[in-house]
């Protein structure tokens, strides 16, 4: 079999992809230490060459540092956060109020994901019949720079909990950008192998058995 | 800063990582080889601890082997790629009629991906405001599958050219499993640095620089 300038990976590079992926955690505590750019920017390089649907490339970041900006970021999970603990009854509200669910006042990097949803390049190619392969396209390269970022020790927080029409605006974005993600990026102040919703009682994680069948 | 039980990982596997993003390909040119069920087995389970929105775990994957139902899939596709190349006019349509999109005939091993879109694992965390966070966390885990797949010298298509319900109905899942992705899985002929729709002329790979802002 003929694999012209292959690339072969061995078992101790499997094993450490493994406790990559283990060691991965979404980070709400960060230490209060600066984040070097280059840093951020070999994550950011890595994640632009995640897959895309037609090689469109329709991930858009925005690096958010302006103070103003950052407090609409806040507002509006402070808003959504609020009506989501309002959903809750009894033990499940109790401790979903004492869940932390993101660290947006102290994440020294934090970075506004969107999708381009009109963009021409791939002509289109995959997304006739599932137009949403634009987000998912978005959503690799997400996951590549969290990966990235943690084989750099730095912690990446998800943010889902706010407003989409808010993000946007603070980011001044037109509108055929769709928010993907809110991310929070930091030094973590605990490197974990336990998700903390898992630590917190909140829930549990499940064997693969229960996600897997074969026709 | 107190870090119990962490793991860092050097700068040779860091190195190796950003040859495993660099390499990672959409293959649809795939061996007669078949693929050990271990091998899957090992990325799926790497998929499993991939980040999802609440801890809700929404990835419910199917193995299709059935030759059956494995031609549903080749008559949605065959049909949806008909239409889209209706589409296209002039040189596209004669670049688009000479792409190979898929190796639905090839690949040993087949996956259709699935999204929970009702579970209550995770009790609604994070999936209030935006709910579209149960699909994203099933493409982190498709993403994990990929790079694993990769790091074994395994080679993984995705296939978005079909019917979402075809593929629904070929795999017998209920209303509440959405699609998100249907993967062949196999040995690649060769392994490419360069996409396949690169060298095939139809798009070329931009700078992240075209896509990354500060504000």
């Amino acid at each position: 079999m003929l694999k012209p300038h292959g690339k072969s990976f061995d078992s101790d590079f499997r094993a450490n992809f493994a406790d990559l992926i283990a060691w991965r955690r979404d980070v709400r505590r960060f230490t209060a230490q600066a984040v070097d750019e280059t840093l951020v920017q070999e994550c950011l390089q890595l994640a632009n060459m995640s897959p895309s649907v037609g090689l469109s490339q329709p991930w858009r970041f925005i690096e958010l540092a302006d103070p103003v900006r950052r407090q609409a970021i806040v507002n509006t999970f402070e808003k959504c956060n609020a009506e989501a603990l309002a959903d809750y009854h009894g033990d499940d509200k109790t401790n979903y109020a004492g869940l932390k669910l993101e660290g947006l006042r102290e994440a020294p990097v934090q970075l506004a994901v969107f999708a381009d949803t009109t963009t021409t390049k791939g002509k289109g190619v995959g997304r006739k019949t599932m137009p949403e392969m634009t987000a998912y396209s978005v959503v690799t390269a997400i996951h590549t720079f969290w990966l990235a970022a943690r084989a750099r020790g730095l912690g990446v927080g998800w943010v889902s909990i706010l407003e989409p029409e808010a993000v946007a605006k603070a980011c001044e974005t037109p509108e055929n950008l769709q928010l993907i993600a809110y991310l929070c990026v930091g030094w973590p102040q605990q490197e974990m192998l336990t998700p903390e919703l898992e630590t917190a009682g909140w829930e549990t994680r499940t064997d693969l058995s229960a996600f897997y069948k074969k026709l």
